[in-house]
């Protein structure tokens, strides 16, 4: 194996930002060797600046580590993830880019962008082959990837074997978003103990456009956007990991109910094998039962396997629930194992 | 106003037999005088045997009453309000409607028997007509009527303006539901603290049969259902009392979101200025905003109420999420409105 | 009885702000005729300003009032009822006592001077008279009254009748205290969910304190504090509302537990039979079993009894859990019954 | 290292059952070869009776393990280790003991016999060696040896070095027990969601005998109970796992809050460096501000940390809070331990 690739974390102290740090330096192929925040946790160590969330512990040597300000001209890894807030990514991601660096981000602006990958690597992995052309259309030395939306990386997992196979022309889709989505200071506990709350900002236009550009087919150095269209609702419940999605697809194949199921359980991203340690046995995971639930079956896979129950098919319409870690598959484990795929051969 | 209506409540004890008894005590219509439950609380006073749920204070002299064991032969109301489990609940109650009693009952066996009216009575009463010819199908000389499943009550409710609109074609449901659903015993705190578990049993296939019976028309003495197909979801939440519904509906009239707003806010039960408690002054209330919400709306209209919310129309779909109150709407209240309704012009 | 005395709420749209807002409306001695609150609420409709939280509805006259700024200038209640922020609430109640306004405030600042009541209603009504000599200590025309700290309320009306019996030596606490406690914007979802928090700022200190006050004795126109000391430990749980408190407390008199139940059970506040409506038949009921617990008691007595089980005497310690409404006698309502005796004898 | 040590895990389906199957299969010393439980998970799966509850997976071998019926004449274990219900442990347990097996129980029978050892091994593992009379006064060939009721596990490791070094007087304690510590089918939703129990059955009377002889002195093979009292006052909260207490202890030595301090930090087990898969670095660990916290802290030391914050030391009174997991230091942990350091030195 070469020598590790060099990372700094970008909005480090964050929930998305604690997974991506704790992921990084779990890998075989990275080496965090900094981390940046807001001013409101520069000079502190990092294990102080960021009360940590992931039931799994962090190294010392990170905890023990001064949390750094954003800046893009003191950033010394070769790779950058991002997770930095959405209103403020796009001129520090741009400026990096600029400056040599291949940056994979968790971020909003840009995904939709027809030179920018947005990646959900156990889904479309061949498209991270546009940005090559981002030093032409854009003049930049380095390379910008995106990996999706939390609920559109579980939708289109969920979905992706079932567009190949059988053709989506609508999907209609309930989310059931974990409290861990909109952040550490994302809800207040009144709001959301023991309630619903029928409304994420912005989240249902991300699902819409992300989703057609996922599973949209690689044409040369563009996507052509897939043809069927979302109608989503989301909503927000008291659950702390694990984005539920009950998904509801028309068709245009009229498969019978073992044709689908097959074609769930025999999915596989093609990146088995490649020892990346975010590459699960199986992106799909197919229960019986009352499942999935967050509770059981949200470490699937680590985090990066999108559990799948209640497979219905009638009428042309395929009815299933489908659950993911919103934090790892939904966000910093695809931002990761984006960045294993670069590292693993890299230069 | 005449002599109020005798009244026994039979499974008296549990979640929906304690709202009856407190809708039914509160009905200038209705008097209770006769609790019946299972031989648990058989000899108890009614205060110790049902430890108190609802958040209004039932009368002491209800409290103090003595709970008998459910026996048709000494039921001594002329009006019985059936809080029953459905595995025990068809041999009583048509026991009951043979002696010549007056049966609203919230068990489901009997629903869709074509002599037996379903009514939801903010959205069907007009079907109450149909009991008469028990008499001639059964050879009752009481008569029996049924309230709906809390999931289809509030769905119906939701969707009866613009079914009797737009006709509904199909309807993609998914439900959020309360865990008071399942009753006081109904779920293990460990099962589903913080969590979803995406199936109830049986819920699914009462929804798909009940709601087109209940949206269907009366023609003479019998439904004729209604032709749209619903395709359910059904899911539990860590919430207290409230089952929220998202609702995706293609109708065949394309109306626009201003003509579905009207019909929804305009939409009246008919049964408004009779005088009846359980009556609310809008079967539907239209909330902006990230609502309905469970905690904020669920007592709406004393739980008679559905709110709707996040309503959209776009594609000959319309898209919304209905709220409302799965023990009230959805069980007791529906029961007691019946039994008002009845007693309203009873002898 | 009298005209209604006028009411202007300080610090209508939180949390305690509501309930003194809906209590006062509720209440046949008082008129709530002007509501003020912060910038972010000037000029909004109460009702669309102040997301609504308690479980009954507001009349809809004040749904639709209109908010203003807190300015003392411009108050026009004769009584004024403050649920300003402690970092906020002095100069403004201390104008208004000035210019001649009873204030009746829930604000920490000033409830430890010796000239302004500290005043339980339900326990030492009698310190009211206190205020007479603030005409004379600070040249005010008008009077300042203070209700007790939240969990101070509940423990002081729990214990008032065995410290008056049995005399207090030492009182250890734990708390285990609702979310609403702190507000609406009080704390993050992620922080409380499913979790314990065994600190709540300032909370001890208060404790330790203000007993000492409530259930000291009035000497002409001083309280002599109270000789027993408090040891509390506070904590927050994932409760919505009532604050319960585990007592183990030291008393000097040795008694056995039938005479400590009889205390308990016999004590009455001296306010009933006054058409006072806060004033609850018992202000302590006592309960056997697995009492008291928030989500069955906390509106007991209309939220302003305390209840009291799982009672413990042994070695002279008494042994006991308390359970009260932080809102209701721990703010509001003990807020409003103040002002329901001010006003009852008013002028 | 010498051969593994064969054992038998008896209950093995329940929620301390799974713990210890996952926790003995995790230990160099130990090798799970049979798993024995109730006839309801009778030759099934294992993987399949017990829905898995931990955060780390089981290995797939212990997945597919049949389930056999409890039965002393067929376990086949070396060493027995014991999760079974306290109704029906004792038989069982003590004819594995006269069968010559070595048995390490969770349940309550026994544990406060003189002859049975009762041992937090952080705390008293010089215990132990009283089984060794076990031969003489029961005539068994093999032994029998307990770990503590959960609270008492925790709280014991929390006093241990302060009784040694400032010898207790009397402890007033108060718990705020997590859900899993009723086990899978302990309590229901609607009992707890949102809400706190202040009894748990049983639960104050182990505290009370448990603590005095976990923390006696062993005199030759007896062991002295500690003359402390114990004044427990234990309740639930709606946390999944983590038992809270809230402790308030004198003591006769008069120390100062550094030696307090001090005396907490620098508490070891004495059996570091034995190689023994559950024995942290620190049996205790002192943390600042508002900690510890269930969701935070409840794994420290791999959950046999206790995790210890709010010290105070004041007139005599050491008052601090103290969190362990309940299901490890409080239960399969404790036993695990026992059983890692039998077979240590085992033959």
């Amino acid at each position: 194996m070469p020598d590790k690739v060099k990372v700094t974390v970008l909005g480090a102290t964050g929930l998305v930002g604690q997974w991506i740090t704790l992921l990084a330096s779990r890998s075989p192929w990275l080496e965090v060797i900094q981390l940046m925040a807001s001013s409101r946790s520069q000079g502190r160590k990092y294990g102080e600046a960021a009360p940590w969330r992931p039931p799994m512990p962090l190294p010392d040597r990170l905890q023990e580590a001064d949390v750094e300000l954003v800046d893009p001209g003191r950033v010394e890894g070769e790779l950058v993830l991002s997770a930095l807030p959405s209103e403020v990514a796009w001129p520090v991601e741009e400026e990096l880019a600029r400056r040599g660096k291949i940056v994979v981000s968790n971020a909003r602006p840009g995904r939709m962008e027809p030179d920018i990958p947005l990646v959900n690597p156990l889904v479309n992995h061949d498209h991270l082959s546009i940005a090559e052309v981002q030093h032409k259309t854009r003049g930049w030395r380095g390379r910008l990837y995106k990996n999706p939306n939390c609920s559109t990386a579980i939708l289109t997992q969920a979905l992706a074997p079932i567009h190949r196979e059988f053709q989506l022309e609508e999907v209609h889709v309930t989310t059931l978003q974990a409290v861990s989505g909109a952040g550490i200071r994302g809800l207040w506990a009144l709001e959301i103990m023991g309630n619903v709350i029928p409304f994420i900002k912005g989240e249902e236009e991300k699902m819409v456009l992300e989703s057609r550009k996922i599973l949209g087919e690689l044409r040369g150095d563009k996507v052509e956007l897939a043809k069927f269209k979302v109608y989503p609702t989301t909503t927000r419940v008291p659950v702390q990991d694990g984005h539920t999605e009950s998904i509801h697809a028309k068709v245009s194949g009229r498969p019978g109910f073992d044709e689908v199921l097959r074609t769930l359980e025999t999915y596989r991203s093609g990146l088995e094998g490649l020892g990346l340690s975010l590459v699960p046995e199986r992106p799909i995971q197919v229960l019986d039962g009352p499942r999935p639930q967050p509770i059981l079956d949200v470490l699937s896979g680590g985090g990066m396997t999108v559990s799948v129950g209640r497979l219905r098919v009638e009428d042309g319409w395929v009815r299933l629930v489908a659950l993911g870690h919103n934090l790892v598959i939904g966000a910093a484990g695809a931002n990761v194992a984006i960045a294993e795929l670069l590292a693993s051969n890299f230069l």
